[in-house]
């Protein structure tokens, strides 16, 4: 069996990753990392390490052409003049966070690479905490995309083609209860959309991680510049 | 108004972008052209004399990072192994050209382009003509994904924002008789899948577009290496 997977280097990517080897201790994984212009490209490293970790294969697609021409959104993770705001994940000042079309973008690309692998699944780890800000993470975007990918690759893509999104409906504390059972070493993995030396620990995906890790009763390894949000 | 088209150099994009001009005189028309490895990238070029021509922005987005990924397909456009066939655009044996969701990546893109920018669609010139071979130029296909764009941008894309794909129901030689009348130059269009110095006239597509410049009755400009298919 063959399997492509989207992955970030963020705890839910990872446990992703995690999560289709345990299933699928034989299958041949391909995970594809993008880098799109992301303050946190430094996220990819990890995204490597977790392919390492897993016994996958890995490649990171080159998308910085097109950062400049979604960065005319204004959204502060390829928008160099607009910073990134700190406070709660899902408030509305998010907003600003949001790259447009980005899953569909990386969806498209893991697809085509997948129906040329004769993969059976492409994989994404977004979740319910997402739904709120990002619309391409709710249910509905994923049930269209697939729709649209069946169609686009009609005698194509594997007879049973799916998107495959197993986390989309629980929460990110139990994504990381989840990773923690399956051994994910969430040290080796980076959320905070600053990018900078440590997790600055007060903007949106900084505190959602942290109050994952609380609400799971799962020790954080992270080391948080600040936790004063 | 502003929109964004994809043009690939063909006689068929030209067309749309000239008809997109005439439509929308005032409008601010971005074109997108998509390096994908393809072996005829030369059409490229006529990609950025058309937007020249008509007063468009122009880029083109290198996605040549991901050939090799796609080329595991063994489509005869990305794959340098595999031959490009000739014989009748809609042979069976032409399924060999096809890149594996080509339409819904560039698609995909040009839709993030559209919502960071605020443009009203995102156009594209599939016809009835590709049918036959490629499930991503089936009007199912572009229902789904246009569905499939709204989902995943449900706040942030344009009010009424669509993917505008005005010859899905014409032929080629409507579309040649249509460019025929706007004043398109189709010496400043590239068809041949060969890439080589002059349109080889015997593959697929130089096939078709012969055929195209025939039953339109309009004189056809192109040079032709060989006309014996």
């Amino acid at each position: 069996m063959k399997a492509v997977a989207i992955v970030s280097g963020g705890m839910d990517s990872v446990t992703l990753a995690f999560k289709l080897r345990h299933d699928n201790p034989d299958a041949e994984i391909h995970l594809l990392a993008f880098n799109y212009g992301q303050r946190h490209f430094k996220e990819l490293q990890f995204a490597g390490e977790c392919a390492q970790d897993i016994g996958a294969d890995f490649d990171i697609v080159n998308l910085t052409g097109i950062t400049h021409l979604l960065a005319a959104s204004g959204s502060s993770l390829v928008d160099p003049n607009t910073p990134v705001p700190d406070g709660h994940y899902a408030e509305e000042s998010m907003k600003i966070t949001v790259v447009p079309n980005r899953n569909a973008i990386m969806l498209s690309i893991a697809t085509g690479v997948a129906v040329a692998e004769g993969a059976e699944f492409v994989a994404t780890g977004v979740h319910s905490g997402d739904h709120a800000i990002y619309p391409d993470c709710r249910p509905n975007f994923i049930a269209a995309m697939t729709n649209a990918m069946w169609e686009g690759n009609e005698g194509f893509a594997y007879r049973d083609f799916k998107i495959f999104a197993p986390f989309i409906n629980i929460s990110k504390d139990q994504i990381c209860s989840i990773g923690d059972e399956l051994g994910v070493d969430f040290s080796k993995t980076w959320s905070c959309y600053k990018g900078g030396e440590q997790h600055c620990g007060t903007c949106g995906t900084c505190v959602e991680r942290r109050e994952a890790f609380s609400l799971a009763g799962v020790t954080d390894p992270t080391i948080y510049a600040s936790v004063d949000a």
